[in-house]
């Protein structure tokens, strides 16, 4: 494991930070003065590249790929552009690095800007999103309530990496409030569905990972490693009655498309490189397409918290990245293997982080075991689903010696149906 | 019914051809000479609308908006825009209007491009892709054969359209050779999957709508149909073996990403109006946010052609637009109700478009009942599923008096397998 990096912003060294000189997360911003353009969070502090990169102290590529509200320009310039854009700003925010910046008071000023006077937007153009179910525990647990025990786990289940078509158009970064969906509704013993606000809103906790290279046909789960550019939390907000009605036999569709929430930060898989980790040990083997080829998952710790409206803040689940079943190098792997095309800014959610656990469910539909046992809040009052006000924010890091890679946080408040769609 | 409308452009006025005055769809072409932008077919010929612009005979909006390998500026433009230009262009190319471009030789060799000169590329891009499943014999059949008699049709299936996100990636231009794909494959009887070439790989036969307004809530059947810009024939390429063993409990992924082939040529709602009908009776009525409101179908003759490598043209099937239970409009506003945000050239396949006799079936799983019952060639030779080197041609047309609304066609061509992925 790697130790704190220091840097001369003197907020990013504190091991309290998300952003040390260790992290340096893509993100977009604006302020009162300039519209959204690319920023790299350190400590709490953002450095504007458009500054730098007016200034020649980074060059990216022939053309300015900064001054633009998205990070797929550099994605697309490759790997080899990734990393020497990351040198070269370790480079500049590093304590005993290049002075060009640390050096030149007014310039400083220009280049570094609050992070609580800047608004975050989203930090890339999600091209295509694909949203697996990857997670043995909420796959097991969502599979016993949907269709008992027998059935939990699918028979394709433990040979391939199951996923789904999801809806890029719905993707919002982490602030944007949630509207409640109408949609279809028919319970078990309902003689017709009627059209209703859903009642059964939840969310999932997951880690949203952002292809970075394109590929045109079948790709091993080594490249695919190779082509992700880096992780976001997600939140695949889900109403569950919506989705219990509609999703035989085509899968999920309307029950998924209000909306997917991604903390506002890329952290680049470069910065995750020291927390690498195996998959677990594989029941079954799995064929030759999907093999482990490596360690390809991240011990990354996540947690969930529920804010009633004017309440007290809760924890209601703690997991972790490292027990998923498959990584997202395999869940990309077999996304090619049909000869689907990639493309840059296409974002992979991992499904559902459950750990073994109760408290470590990412889902109110697994820790209310469907509303049947709601579990509790701090104030004591108990909960099944999501409620109107109520505010879900998702937090992920990974953590190093006396530094974490933080994620910033991933956070949505509902709002109530509209009165009549 | 309405008559042909004649242009000077003579070709145009054959009861034979697909793209009279009358019509008037929207294509990208490029020539030797020049690389792809925006055309419209009359006749045999080529319309180069850049040409017309760059002379300021036409006009849309303040910027060229034609100099452009898509047609989704123009639908940005909105449907305001979308009259102008077509009344533009019918009195252009009328017999007796504006003299503008009949009246110049000059300027008629440079803006009339024979159509066997031009190569056609994709008329739009397409943002986001959904494919529906909204034939009922179509749903019955597939439904038969994968579960069952009495659980053909499910639950929800006479209560909204039921739809899955596809892969926009994946759509390609008619004309666009396919690989046939490899993917994970487990027959009922074998003991695990195997990854190998599909056995059983198929197409379907689609009408696809392109949505030319976006939304951002919910929105109503009425209002759905009037942001529908136009309509392609569509063949949603089925690897039926992948998509057996993987598609529950998520839906169809794999055996459906490798292609989805459109035909060249946007055949606008206007051109269309001539041609609505009904939906079916409804066997028990639709929710109020889903029912009819007004003739939302249209009467196109649709057609599915297979010739073998140096083989001889069969005609596998033919079917009319008119027997699908939902309307695109319908489809469209269910795929609104959670709020899911729609955008200017999100594309939507219907589904199967199957009629109630064999020879009205839109897939090769349904004509040949899974294999069961292979149908015979023009040649006798019997065929189940698409050979290598097999070429599918899907055609269709609504019927004026003494002219024919033309789709073009849109064919591909089967490849063989890569030899290892």
């Amino acid at each position: 494991m790697s130790d704190l990096q220091t840097s001369w912003v003197d907020s990013a060294n504190s091991c309290e930070s998300d952003f040390p000189l260790n992290n340096l997360p893509y993100g977009v911003f604006s302020t009162n003065a300039n519209p959204p353009r690319c920023g790299v969070a350190i400590g709490d502090m953002i450095l504007d590249v458009t500054v730098l990169e007016r200034e020649g102290l980074i060059a990216v590529g022939a053309a300015t790929i900064f001054d633009d509200p998205s990070w797929n320009r550099l994605m697309e310039l490759g790997p080899d552009a990734w990393s020497a854009l990351r040198a070269r700003l370790h480079d500049l925010l590093a304590l005993g690095g290049d002075d060009a910046v640390s050096g030149n008071d007014a310039l400083k000023r220009k280049a570094l800007v609050p992070m609580h006077a800047a608004t975050l937007h989203m930090p890339f153009v999600v091209r295509e999103y694909t949203d697996f179910y990857a997670g043995r525990h909420h796959a097991t647990n969502v599979g016993t309530m949907f269709r008992g025990d027998e059935n939990a786990l699918p028979p394709n289940w433990l040979h391939m990496p199951i996923g789904y078509n999801g809806r890029a158009s719905s993707v919002v970064v982490s602030g944007t409030d949630i509207r409640r969906p109408w949609g279809q509704i028919k319970g078990p013993d309902d003689a017709a569905p009627r059209f209703a606000p859903s009642q059964r809103f939840d969310i999932e906790l997951e880690l949203g990972a952002i292809v970075g290279t394109k590929s045109d046909g079948p790709i091993s789960v080594a490249q695919a490693d190779a082509n992700i550019f880096g992780y976001v939390l997600l939140n695949d907000w889900s109403a569950r009655d919506i989705q219990a009605w509609e999703y035989q036999p085509l899968g999920p569709f309307q029950g998924k498309a209000t909306a997917t929430s991604i903390s506002p930060w890329i952290v680049t898989a470069a910065a995750l490189e020291p927390f690498r980790c195996q998959t677990p040990e594989r029941e079954v083997p799995l064929l030759d397409h999907l093999k482990d080829d490596g360690p390809m998952l991240y011990d990354i710790k996540l947690s969930v918290t529920l804010t009633p409206e004017n309440g007290e803040e809760s924890t209601i689940a703690h997991t972790n990245y490292n027990v998923m079943y498959y990584s997202a190098a395999q869940q990309l792997a077999h996304h090619t293997t049909s000869g689907c095309p990639m493309n840059v800014g296409d974002l992979l959610g991992s499904g559902t982080i459950s750990g073994p656990a109760k408290e470590n469910r990412g889902s109110l539909l697994e820790l209310s075991w469907g509303g049947a046992e709601p579990f509790t809040l701090a104030d004591g009052t108990p909960r099944s689903f999501v409620e109107d006000g109520d505010t879900l924010k998702l937090k992920g890091h990974a953590m190093g010696n006396g530094y974490r890679i933080g994620f910033g946080v991933c956070e949505g408040t509902l709002l109530p149906a509209l009165k009549r769609p």
